[in-house]
């Protein structure tokens, strides 16, 4: 079958240099709390001391803190997210 | 030039059907000031009111802020992320 042969040939070599379909979009938490529906981190105002960084790229050891992961995910990845700083004026002075 | 052929063939089928090789690590951040090297919020705690979210999800059209996008994210995508929520205890009450 001289057409069935050609075509699959054809289907092959398309189908081979075809690149995949890039997602809209990709999840952003490979392994925190999985388990959980969605990771919500609740933080006392009055308890916050002079600074303090929250992860926001989902690759810390110490989630929810920052603990500098960032770095190595921005590199790996041209990814360029940083964690959410909080710091009282008068101690920064 | 059969066994170039055939080798060909072979090739070209065995490519159609391999996955593309999985990344370790994607980017987090689809298109928040991609124009910066790294992301970072800086707060003065003095000035935080009785409650704020912060996204942590990177789709947030009020980033800093969470303004709910992540759960159409978390939706489209099988992901569980969510903000950073800082509360005063008195308010709360
Ligand atoms: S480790 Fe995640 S933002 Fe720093
Ligand atoms: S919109 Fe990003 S965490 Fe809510």
């Amino acid at each position: 079958p001289f057409v069935g042969t050609v075509s699959l040939l054809v289907y092959v070599t398309v189908r081979a240099f075809t690149p995949p379909a890039k997602p809209k979009d990709v999840p952003v938490n490979m392994k925190i709390q999985k388990e959980s529906a969605k990771v919500v981190n609740m933080v006392d105002i009055e308890d916050l001391g002079d600074k303090i960084s929250y992860c926001r790229c989902w690759r810390s050891k110490k989630f929810p803190l920052c603990d500098g992961s960032h770095n190595k995910h921005n590199e790996e990845t041209g990814d360029n997210v940083g964690p959410l700083v909080l710091q009282r004026k008068e101690a920064a002075k």
